[in-house]
């Protein structure tokens, strides 16, 4: 089969590549997926109550670039929306990040924005040199803000003590000294109206896009001739593993329906110091929807089979680079996204950064 | 690209052959479907208020097959479900087929079941020879249930009067002489729990089963190596409509959210006599979803581009005995499903051919 740009992956990284391709005409773009869908992590889908999840793990769009809100509300309309997060610590359901009223409700204090910042400071341990990401968590926020809020966390969410942690997986704790409790301050924060799958739907609806589901690119790609091949996924699977694997974080998600309107006070709540998930997210709370019944996620993180964090530490990204050199030098393949960068990227950075690969190598 | 089978078009008849092949390990399936999603007419997907809809008009799943309800049912659970329609005659809203029921509120009677068989004889108007779908109906009804409940209905439906069309189209009015008001009285009856397009997810959710959406086969055939295809497109467009083109009926779907609980009495409402659509179908009605708003679909019979019914009358049926012979002479390709045989098969005869075809060819 011939085209000319075999796309692996249908993320949001593979789907902005193809809608920018496509735009040229004599452009035939195939996507190949591996599952069963588009969308890659920011996929949704309704469950058998009707009521709409993100099947891995909530997804907030939030940004402060302009041009990729404009760029994504040609494919949908949005709901507004402003994040809220509330951390389960001593007994209290407290808001997330740290804040001016975090800090009030945990301590039952009625600081001012003043006394906050001499708080902060009369906590803050020094830890010279910082070897770790709990000497880090010391000297930004002191031991009792740390222990409550991102020892335990963070413990469960790498399946690594911070003490034994790179710095820079915890590479500051951000406050706020003031009472904005929203979790995001980005200037374009939204949920698309009729949720993320259909947007993605959106974007390919050309007929210069063919989409192969359900198919490791591997098991077809000899069968295709192609000019390009963007590619995004894991790296080391692109070359075999053959420095080794590249460590990533996975997360198990156990879904449960509850029968009532609600189940908690925001659509996520954080538990860091009990049970073994890290949050629950109440899906309702996020799209709007309404209903008498009502479905929760919990998030088990885990080493598993499908790669969601790529591990942000020293010896990780070392190996990367390995893999990093070789894909600099192919001539006609793209690595790009979360999986084929080894990076940490929000939905926004993936679009913003396949629309200025996009920019650099097709235009 | 080497594949065993090659399925053209991801309906229900489609998937049932992807499902059963896929069984044996060795088989290597591949669909091209030129929609952007599975499903064929059967697909349903949620709207922006997060309502249920079936996108090419209302699915009630309904069989005596023992076979095909127990072989579906592994792929979903069912909602209980029985189908009622009313249809808006007189300025009242009238329980459809025609029972004992429509009849009493009709003409403000109390007939017995007794009373109603005389009834009807005393209607019935016997015409001969019969040439035309009206005799039919008047020989079988009457003139006035003819003309409140099916003449103006079957026009607006086929484009063509009664009187014009073959006598095959209304080949019998079908009385119950009793007050059971269900549309169907199949033994097995109901709708997937998580929606049809969730049931046909789980149909070809196999390692086995390559899916290529938004491609009509015709782009791609060249550069795929089959042993087998099975074909359920329109039967005219695989020979490149040599004889001609075969006539299908479309509709085209006009939908509308309404700020309210419920819109009307039952799932279908049919409007024979008033407006250009000939039903207006409510779907929370049909998948027993709750929530403050409700989205309706009227339904316009058109000759549009996507084909819906084949016409059920000797012309068309002849042109496609032509296509027919052709196609019996294939020796690699199996014709089968609505478009294809260019046969109305509900949703359970699909499958049920499929499985028999199976098992005659690949067994
Ligand atoms: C739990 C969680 C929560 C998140 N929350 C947010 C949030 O709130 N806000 C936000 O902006 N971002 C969030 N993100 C990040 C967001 O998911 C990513 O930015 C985005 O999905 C990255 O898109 P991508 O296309 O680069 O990668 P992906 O979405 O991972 O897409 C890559 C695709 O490639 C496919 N693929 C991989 N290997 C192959 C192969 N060999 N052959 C064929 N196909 C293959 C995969 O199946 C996948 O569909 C979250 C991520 C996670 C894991
Ligand atoms: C308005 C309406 C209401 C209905 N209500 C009911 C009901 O209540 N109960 C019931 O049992 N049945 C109902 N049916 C019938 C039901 O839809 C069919 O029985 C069933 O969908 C047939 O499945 P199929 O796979 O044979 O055909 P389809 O569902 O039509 O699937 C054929 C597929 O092939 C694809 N295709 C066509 N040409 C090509 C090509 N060149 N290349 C690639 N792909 C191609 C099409 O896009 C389509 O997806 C209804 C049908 C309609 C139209």
């Amino acid at each position: 089969m011939k085209v000319n740009y075999l796309i692996v992956g249908a993320g949001l990284t593979g789907l902005t590549f193809a809608n920018l391709l496509a735009q040229n005409e004599n452009n035939k773009i195939l996507i190949i997926e591996k599952r069963h869908h588009i969308g890659g992590n920011a996929y949704d889908s309704y469950n058998a109550n009707h009521i709409l999840i993100h099947n891995y793990g909530p997804h907030i769009f939030h940004t402060n670039n302009q041009t990729v809100w404009d760029y994504l509300s040609q494919f949908t309309e949005w709901c507004d929306y402003q994040h809220r997060v509330l951390s389960f610590v001593d007994g209290q359901f407290i808001p997330m990040p740290i804040t001016l009223e975090t800090i009030n409700q945990l301590y039952n204090t009625n600081f001012s924005q003043f006394e906050m910042v001499d708080f902060i400071e009369s906590q803050k341990e020094s830890v010279v040199p910082i070897k770790s990401s709990e000497d880090v968590a010391l000297n930004n926020a002191g031991r009792d803000i740390y222990e409550k809020f991102f020892m335990n966390y963070t413990t469960k969410q790498w399946g690594v003590v911070p003490s034994e942690l790179d710095p820079a997986v915890i590479s500051r704790i951000p406050f706020r000294f003031n009472r904005d409790t929203r979790y995001f301050t980005d200037r374009y924060q939204g949920i698309p109206k009729a949720g993320y799958t259909k947007m993605c739907e959106q974007m390919i609806d050309r007929p210069n896009i063919k989409v192969m589901l359900n198919t490791d690119y591997k098991e077809v790609r000899d069968a295709i001739d192609y000019d390009k091949m963007i590619y995004t996924g894991p790296i080391d699977y692109f070359y075999d593993h053959q420095f080794g694997k590249l460590k990533y974080r996975s997360v198990r998600f156990e879904m449960e329906d509850h029968d009532c309107e609600s189940f908690q006070k925001s659509a996520v709540v954080n538990y860091p110091n009990d049970y073994d998930f890290t949050r629950i997210t109440e899906y309702k709370k996020i799209t709007g929807q309404q209903g008498r019944k009502t479905t929760i996620m919990k998030e088990f993180p885990c080493d598993g089979e499908e790669p969601f964090y790529p591990f942000p530490t020293k010896e990780w990204q070392e190996l990367y680079l390995l893999y990093k050199a070789k894909a600099d030098a192919e001539k006609n393949v793209i690595f790009a996204g979360r999986l084929a960068e080894y990076r940490y990227y929000n939905m926004d950075a993936v679009v913003d950064q396949a629309m200025r690969f996009f920019e650099m190598r097709f235009l």
